[in-house]
């Protein structure tokens, strides 16, 4: 029992775009079982087959939905394959993703004994129990992921009913900023609309520091509070909504301006001017 | 009489993109008429003015939806024109279209004594007695289909009541793979978001292969089970979740491999070797 | 005292695009505090940072919803400056914008004694009242929009609760076309998903015209009714669903054949031919 009360509200996480009807059909499923859904699109552009971009921003975003909602994440480029699908009760939320480390993280920060997880794996003859039978090869997103999300919102099960309880499963694949006597070391996990570089490297990591210094592409960057803070076109970095260390371009694009993607370093070091 | 129990829900298909507020603005119309509506976008990103391929979506994908549910299509190069309206009931659903094509495969599926379709061609008239007034020139979407989806949703009315009843209209515009002693031909119906290639070659039309091969672009691909069954940057084809063949490239796009483009030939024939 | 009762509805306007979280992360706290709101997304593209486009659109959006819905605008270069948030009850709508223009011409236009605007600039220490703490730098979105719209939807508070009552703003920043003896001047104010270009010139504006005669890129256009009374490839300019002129080219885009972008001056005068 995870004692959790759904909230009946269910997001959904992919790499599906919204060209194609994949999202919509996912959504007809689970209304099929559960009508009084309330289905919010979390994102469904993550950059195709990156588990670790789904898992950062699922990660950074659960905690501004009310307690007991279901997120659901398909970054599957196994399905079909052999790969488990995770059914977790965590941080009083439902998390549903294939076991592919897009959880990872997510999980090893539930580990109070109170917010400890409790995580299932999920097994064919469980399901089946539900009416939920055998899946296509290609788009479990729709034959498994919906039908089951719709039974965890509208509490017509726990997990528990649904697999195996497990302990163990893919580590998370967002890598860690490290922090040595050189000062911090991280990468740039996403990339936003706006072209803002988006870290891994957390605000708590920034506060020894006195005047610290950003280093991306062999520049030096400003540390500063909002965009407003520098000029048009000027590039800078701040301690982003989501508490981590973003770099910026007044009115423009970073990611152009820098020319960087995904995965380039980001140093922090102490000023020496 | 129809005999249908609406479901409350409305699916929204259309080429009218996400960029403007086209697609909010018919949900404000349905909404106002019709304020517990619970609507769904299938996809607004149709290639623009391309029928066929609203119509082959929608044929995959209304059966994921409960019973009674509204299905509107507005993919209308001709509005404004002499086109008509089309509401159908069909397939135990009702769908909202304009009569270019687009309904036409769907409807030609429906041919059972029970699945037979009932159709009608929305009248000007009709439509005034339910307080719809003279559509703008350009926006049927807003005007038309939006105000009819949410009575229809809502057992305001029966279709009946919106036009005259008819029994011909525009056929589908997928053309439909043929079989010979060559094998199977198809063609490419459309790309889905991951560069996936989609035939309109149904997975039952390959049940007489002993060893399939399917050939594309001057190519010969293995027909495989699911993406998994290939090594990354390969090329293969499945039979995909919608139940006719796909061309795929493992981690990558098989539109840009085989730099092929919607309408292109598709070919399965028994494998010499 | 508005006298405004809540449809229970909230639209969004942001030009955060559907990549990243960001849009979802606004719901989440929507619905945390008003679990049943329905919340329709009006676009998230607007052209970033251009709050002009975002006033445009929502100004000939409003009408299509409900009296007492509640229309988010986030398109806020200057968040975390010293820039103020209006919430504004108008045209018997409510609308949440930052004060940089965007509510502008939208409040211009409600100036009629029954329809005068109540503005108010929200305040941080009327927010607290409503356990609204400090924002973020960066996403007010998430920080004050959502939960002040969940509060005037869910009728939790009126807007005289929220901060100062005021009666200056700043203008709209999109311009009107003007008349004079040579004809109407306007501009391009956006570029829609089909590459129609819309302008700022109000259908009313044509009505002394006999022959009007559309000037654009150096191009004469004529002026039509509808997209099918042109041929394939044809320009042609209309007065488009939302009373304002278009230029349109029928199956293809105008943005593309007459290399035009937002801002391009347009003109209509009587021709000579």
């Amino acid at each position: 029992m995870t004692g959790l009360s759904p909230s009946g509200i269910i997001t959904l996480t992919t790499d599906f775009g919204l060209r194609d009807p994949f999202v919509g059909i996912m959504k007809g499923r689970i209304l099929a079982r559960f009508p009084v859904a309330r289905i919010i699109d979390l994102t469904h552009d993550v950059s195709v087959h990156a588990p670790a971009e789904a898992g950062f921003w699922l990660e950074r975003s659960f905690v501004y939905f009310p307690a007991g909602t279901v997120h659901v994440a398909v970054v599957d480029p196994g399905v079909g394959t052999t790969r488990d699908i995770l059914c977790a009760a965590a941080h009083g939320q439902y998390f549903l993703a294939p076991d592919n480390g897009l959880l990872g993280t997510l999980l090893a920060r539930a580990t109070s004994p109170a917010a400890a997880p409790a995580v299932v794996r999920l097994q064919p003859g469980a399901l089946a129990g539900f009416g939920i039978g055998a899946p296509s090869a290609t788009f479990h997103g729709r034959d498994i992921f919906a039908p089951v999300a719709a039974l965890l919102a509208s509490a017509a099960c726990e997990p528990h009913q649904l697999g195996r309880a497990t302990d163990t499963w893919q580590p998370g694949s967002v890598s860690t900023a490290t922090t040595d006597s050189q000062g911090v070391r991280g990468c740039i996990v996403t990339i936003d609309h706006f072209g803002n570089l988006i870290t891994n490297i957390e605000g708590t990591q920034l506060a020894g520091f006195h005047r610290p210094e950003v280093l991306a592409a062999d520049r030096s960057l400003p540390l500063r509070r909002t965009y407003g803070d520098a000029a048009p076109g000027e590039l800078l970095a701040l301690v982003n909504a989501f508490e981590v260390l973003e770099i910026a371009c007044v009115n423009g694009s970073a990611a152009v301006s820098l020319a960087l993607e995904r995965g380039a370093a980001v140093r922090v070091r102490e000023s020496a001017g």
